[in-house]
């Protein structure tokens, strides 16, 4: 009997639906796979909780550790979240010699070589396709099925909040207040939704693709990210008007001088695979010499679908299990350069609030084409007092453009920089 | 040394491609993933013809055999095409012990069972990845990473050909004899087109997807299908008037009494994301309880997207000779049944040349009223000895649509059965 015990720490909305499945559906797992996975053991963190699953409650601890330790256990799935005690068990299982499958990606983009030598040192898979893009199969392909393909970019909707806020707004002309109100209302924003909003989920993933995708592993700590609580009813509108939609972007790219990681909001031109993805829906967009372009979109979070990520894993990780030969690592992180985001070329949408003076549109210009950024196109509205300015750049090095933007906040006729936001689309 | 001796069946375009990439990157593939991949034997039909790579001719043969036994060789990638020699090969290097990577849907359409079998018996990998869906990773993600979710239906483009050819039709107007013929000026139609146009193909990569997603497995000789020669220009401006574009959709689907493998050119709506699929490029699309729908999208043909998916498989197949571990099947064919397609529920669109007399749309309601074929909608186009008439049905057996169309054929007023194309969109 090929029997394989597992151990979960955690068992919330992801951890739940993982728990109903391995019940469930054990039958159909053992007739599809050959697998026998059994349920050995379930770490909470209060007992007393009403749970969505049922099972022996003498399987339940409120003691992670008495999980990971178990002789029965033989493969961790760890759904706790958070940076400890996850990190702490998920190390101690590994250097037990037992795999460990998990979805999350702050604790990966924290603490992921460590981790990853210590998997590599007990000869056990570290599995995590859940930790990005939800139920879409997006690590495996990208660290396994393009393992020959020298990508040249990744473009990822990775964080489904955002996403749904900023569909919210472009298509129904909500505000931002009230898209976000509504997301929080419908379960896909957070009480405190900082996390998703002001980018650094997003960042956590970016971190996650960039090191599968170019095999140089880019720390959290060099990302770049900004989130998406500046964008207003006046920018989508703009952004309709000259042919592009808003989305919150995570970019792996390789330049010439490293790889760049980076996570902002960006103005994507229409016809971009990308900006058909709507409402909650993740997408990660692949580049390459041969592959030329891939799109992968689905569900990005929600209990079930992260749910089948984890049991792909759990199922991977419980072949290899019973194959009892040690596992070399799937991919290898090599010392690489990082190309830190002031020096890499970003086109600028500015939207300036001015008084419609003769000549200062002359003196905005001169400001850009001081630090050397040339102006693509400008578009004016209003007279008077009350003139804007839509003014899209030419790349130009980040650096350039906030030169730029800090020499116009200082022309006389500019009331105010009333947003700025990146463009992403071919530079012609 | 982590080096891996491979020997190459076949030299054409894709194995051409690989040859290149295993030679050109074989650094950058040794520091991403830690393996030496070493070319050892390559087995050409011809060994005069001119190559598009360079390798020491001592390496050349004209004999397939010697390929495969040779000792150096651990590892066989079979680029042959057709189904013999290249079945014999390939079974000859899985009893051989050796692993085999291959895109040969053809030969895996008609001896899936035995060739898996082999496999299996000899404890080493037979992978595939680039027999669907070209350079998509597909194969991987529906037979692993999804191998925990219960699968509902699988709607496939999985031939670039025809969907190029239908594309120019509904986007340009173009006949399709006129999109044919650019296809094939293009190189994306061969002179002898029918293995793509007529739905064979698509009809292997239906097979080969139903077996993954259901674990049930489809051999060619089941599936329904139907190409695209008889799409005219008129089916295609009607489809766009009614809310549709037309595709040839490979589709596998779980039904109450098993399993329903088809290929034929559907009616789908506009707003559908496999709709939005333009050219030569691939797409499948994934339903499931749990994940919901998962689209990938990509190059679906060509040599080097076809090779990155090859080398994918390649150096998964190498890592596991390392392990040193037999190795269990990634997934089992278990035995299920397949629905006749005669029994399954379609919608069709039927356009009929039919005398505007009174009484004609009443007697062609009669006639699929009389097969339990209830009508959705109706349009009539013209007057007098020229009218047309469109009529949308809604579900009913696939045995049921054929009847009532062989009743309308009788009917004194109606001139012809234009055309039949069916619909595939959720029956309201």
């Amino acid at each position: 009997m090929k029997t394989v015990g597992i151990g979960m720490l955690g068992a919330g909305i992801v951890g739940g639906s993982l728990i109903r499945r391995l019940v469930e559906e054990h039958a159909a797992i053992e007739a599809k796979t050959g697998l026998d996975l059994e349920l050995r053991r379930v770490a909470v963190r209060d007992l007393e909780k009403a749970r969505s699953f049922e099972i022996d409650s003498a399987l339940i601890t409120a003691d992670p550790a008495a999980v990971v330790d178990d002789p029965d256990v033989r493969l961790v799935v760890e759904v706790m979240g958070g940076l400890e005690p996850a990190g702490e068990m998920v190390l101690r299982a590994l250097r037990a010699g037992k795999p460990v499958v998990t979805a999350n990606k702050a604790l990966l983009a924290e603490r992921g070589p460590e981790l990853f030598a210590a998997a590599e040192e007990a000869g056990v898979p570290l599995l995590f396709e859940a930790a990005v893009g939800g139920g879409i199969p997006i690590i495996r392909p990208l660290s396994e099925t393009l393992a020959g393909e020298q990508i040249e970019r990744v473009i990822g909707i990775v964080n489904g909040t955002t996403n749904f806020i900023l569909s919210r707004m472009a298509e129904d002309g909500a505000t931002y207040a009230d898209a976000l109100a509504e997301a929080q209302s419908l379960g896909y924003a957070e009480a405190d939704p900082a996390a998703d909003v002001g980018g650094g989920d997003a960042a956590a993933k970016a971190a996650i693709l960039a090191s599968l995708a170019f095999g140089t592993w880019a720390g959290i700590e060099n990302v770049f990210h900004e989130g998406i609580e500046k964008i207003s009813k006046a920018d989508m509108k703009w952004a309709s008007e000259l042919g592009y939609t808003i989305k919150l972007l995570a970019i792996a790219e390789r330049l010439d001088g490293g790889v760049s990681v980076r996570v902002y909001p960006a103005m994507l031109p229409k016809a971009h695979p990308l900006a058909t993805i709507r409402g909650a829906t993740n997408a990660v967009f692949i580049e390459g010499p041969s592959i030329e372009e891939l799109l992968f979109a689905g569900p990005g979070a929600g209990g079930e679908p992260t749910a089948t990520a984890m049991l792909g894993d759990v199922i991977d990780a419980a072949r290899e299990i019973l194959a009892g030969a040690e596992v070399a690592p799937r991919i290898r992180f090599s010392p690489g350069e990082l190309v830190a985001f002031e020096s890499v070329d970003t086109k600028w949408y500015v939207r300036l609030e001015v008084d419609d003076q003769p000549g200062v549109l002359a003196q905005v210009a001169g400001a850009f084409g001081a630090h050397d950024v040339s102006i693509k196109s400008v578009l004016q509205e209003g007279r008077g007092e009350d003139a804007t300015l839509m003014i899209v750049t030419h790349l130009a090095p980040e650096a350039s453009q906030r030169e730029a933007r800090r020499a116009i906040e200082g022309i006389e006729n500019v009331r105010s920089v009333a947003s700025v936001v990146r463009v992403e689309s071919p530079d012609v």
